[in-house]
């Protein structure tokens, strides 16, 4: 089994290819879990709430980094752990890297302690792949209003941050991507459905993940 | 200002000393909030209903201490250094001795974590004193339960661990006081509440805490 993350800013098309890889995936007949975070169990998904709602209170940014990773712990004790000893792949829109990302490029939480907060969190496991949709901010925004005008959602609270925020987040993914290359696949999110996910079938093979 | 917490297995009178406390301070025209934990901020008691309910969906251990700890966070930057910086005293029912006592002493999740998260949570800020009500555990299961029969309600989710549970608890407290005598202050709680007033008013004097 294998267990395959899925990063980017909101917009940068993870769903559409996560949905590619899962029938591809189907095609294989690899049994696979398709989940996400903040959420990915009940109580993350109580806890998702809490941390991207724009109404009632809010979490200010240390106790916002503490929410993600008690969603986090939930996930991979209740979910994440137990599908893959039991032989399934999951693919995970967000994981740790976002804590980094969001905490610390973007809030400027210290990136050593939100490490140490992902490390706890997830007792050491790690993506055998983080995929990495990079998009410049302005492409981002675009999508998310064409996105929010088409099924009439406004942007949760995280989104609804300043590009300024959002430039700080896109930079930590691409700082964390080159420190780490061998686990990381770093995607450019422009690029139409169809090429994203030959580029990500191609490197999948290369890595021997899926053949 | 005084940043006062007090500790102590459910049932060992915290409410009852914290009162007499304020009353204390009142006549010495001491300016003070009287706040609780997990809670108090309207984020931190979201955070306690799902952390003590015994319906709905319930942290494992690893995401129980992380939202301990993120309404420890929101409590700490929203409201007690806040307070603490207006020069008002705040007296805390749990603080982070309590994240050490349950979820390293009873959860077994390593102290050094434990200790870690605190710090993380806190910024670093510790009590002027503890105060420990230390009492038997099955005195503490004695006292919740005639509470229970008073007021029709019933146990929470982490009173209703086992006897063994919180006898792990209360010797984490008693080896928190034994390791930091200056910080700490261990009441018998079996005493009246008017000893255990006169021992709290003596032992703040001596520290030249209030005179």
């Amino acid at each position: 089994m294998k267990f395959l993350v899925f990063e980017g800013l909101d917009g940068s098309g993870k769903s559409s290819l996560m949905a590619a890889l899962e029938q591809e995936l189907q095609k294989h007949q690899i049994d696979f879990h398709r989940t996400r975070e903040p959420g990915g169990t009940p109580l993350g998904d109580e806890i998702r709430n809490m941390i991207l709602r724009t109404e009632g209170p809010s979490p200010l940014a240390r106790a916002e980094l503490l929410l993600y990773e008690a969603s986090r712990a939930q996930h991979v004790d209740q979910v994440i752990r137990p599908k893959l000893q039991a032989g399934t792949w999951v693919l995970c829109d967000r994981f740790s890297a976002s804590s980094v990302a969001f905490q610390s490029g973007g809030r400027e939480i210290s990136e050593k302690d939100v490490v140490m907060l992902n490390e706890f969190a997830t007792g050491g496991l790690k993506a055998d792949l983080t995929i990495l949709l990079d998009l410049p901010v302005e492409e981002s925004r675009r999508r998310r209003q064409g996105r929010g005008a088409a099924n009439g959602e406004s942007e949760d609270r995280i989104e609804s941050e300043a590009d300024t925020f959002h430039e700080k987040v896109r930079q930590s993914f691409l700082a964390q991507a080159r420190a780490d290359e061998k686990s990381w696949l770093v995607l450019d999110a422009k690029k139409t459905p169809q090429e994203l996910f030959v580029l990500l079938l191609t490197a999948l093979a290369e890595k021997n993940i899926l053949r």
